[in-house]
């Protein structure tokens, strides 16, 4: 007899096309209540993810597609951009990876090319233009919710707004002196949601699919998980954006002003089935936005 | 210029005795406060985990030891050992890794044997009998805090306390109709803290040391992170209690009630240096208990 946890949370992304696992009618326990609310949220609840916002990188480990945030690092996305047009993140390098913590990876150096000029800081925006969905739930950091799709919090005494370290949130590294670092390199979380980086980094994504061969590679053997030779960092092969790959995948996300979301929220809080005591609550790092590939 | 993310936090364990690799005095960042009050703490505040109380668990990807909580599981912790004494582990399977979630093992099955007899469910106890110490921070679930040594919770209304659902916590795997598992099958958690999984399970302890091969596994194809086939899933060669090890090392923990772990809690929470806006706070997965071998 195999003893089994249950599947919710488990997925880093909630594939509405992907059949569960669970789904067969007769066998469907009543905690994949946000999976069966996810598979029906009419189209009208998606929100179409741009394909020139989908960074999509080819590594040795597998194909990483990186959605993009634009509405909170806009300097940070376009300097992103323009690397990835001008192929210098093909050659490039994962050269970190460290337990709990994060994925790090880096453009090919360039000698000739100058310093790049430093980026704003855009560790955090204007809430002016924001739609935010707050979160019914407390949270330890800051007031936590969602904006058009994305985690995120936001301070009402400064008026800004950011986007939150959760599991596969994309990160831009940088020096230990305060600078924004000039996007040449890039980190994603494989770890408990590290809140305490917020408004101290510059996020600008999320990993939409094909972080878990990069989530299982092997940890540095260096401080802070660097790896030690050059032979140990995986090779980034190629790096495009969805825009520039004909016939790839539409990719949508729910839209968390939505009802279907605030539903997907609810049963995620309030399991059944497997939980004789339903949490009620749900931190935010773990109340993450669905996202599917469509036809 | 290789750009980097802080330390702290990243460490599975916080082990006084490894040389931080940003310890060297003219380089030291201020935000490894935590390190130094760790480094500095003295004997008085740690606290000897009993050997008898360590899983030492050697698989194909490395050798894990596990720390038992007798005092929250006292049935499955004993069901444990003696399952540990017998051999039933020696030539188990890792058989179970989802992203996110868990790596999840299994002793060898034994088809003589007849169905072990139930056990209580230990997913929560009483609060009689055990210190309490809160964190100044609020928490999302329940009431967070410390109990001797371990990232635990409580609710006033019940009068119960549990261990939390963290990185690195190892809880025992059951069948979706509320059981209690029969202690054959653990997991431990590699992802971001599955809390609505609190006070559904029976917790047992957590991982000391060896986390990082195990979370780097590669993760199962089929539903739930299982394998799929038999030559998949890494062979657990030889598991016994730190107290049948001749010269194993000792370990300890910090003590949770002793000013020294209210100095590290208010570091993390109030990071500097990298940290330009400190959190002010910091949640209870994050807030990890100083763990270390001695001589």
């Amino acid at each position: 007899m195999r003893r089994i946890l249950p599947l919710l949370l488990a997925a880093p992304l909630l594939l509405a096309q992907a059949p569960s696992p669970q789904a067969a009618p007769e066998t469907q326990p009543v905690y994949n209540a946000a999976d069966s609310i996810i598979a029906n949220a009419p189209a009208s609840h998606w929100i179409d993810i741009p394909a020139d916002d989908i960074m999509v990188m080819e590594t040795a480990a597998g194909t990483m597609a990186i959605q993009l945030a634009p509405q909170f690092a806009p300097a940070h996305v376009a300097a992103i951009k323009a690397l990835v047009r001008t192929g210098q993140f093909d050659d490039g390098r994962i050269v970190r990876v460290q337990d709990n913590y994060v994925v790090q990876w880096t453009a090919r150096p360039d000698p000739a090319k100058p310093k790049a000029a430093p980026l704003p800081a855009e560790y955090e925006r204007p809430m002016a233009g924001l739609s935010f969905t707050p979160s019914p739930y407390q949270d330890t950091y800051a007031q936590a919710g969602w904006v058009s799709g994305w985690q995120a919090a936001r301070d009402p005494a400064t008026g800004t707004a950011w986007l939150a370290h959760c599991y596969a949130t994309v990160g831009v590294g940088r020096d230990n002196p305060p600078d924004t670092g000039d996007s040449t390199e890039l980190y994603t979380v494989i770890g408990h949601g590290p809140r305490h980086l917020d408004r101290n980094i510059a996020n600008v994504g999320r990993v939409l699919s094909g972080i878990e061969p990069h989530a299982a590679l092997p940890r540095g053997s260096e401080a802070l998980g660097f790896y030690r030779t050059e032979a140990e960092k995986p090779k980034i092969t190629r790096v495009r954006l969805a825009s520039q790959i004909p016939g790839f995948a539409r990719w949508q996300m729910m839209d968390t002003a939505s009802p279907s979301f605030a539903a997907v929220v609810q049963a995620r809080a309030n399991r059944t089935g497997f939980f004789p005591r339903p949490a009620g609550a749900a931190d935010l790092c773990t109340l993450r936005v669905p996202v599917r590939a469509v036809k």
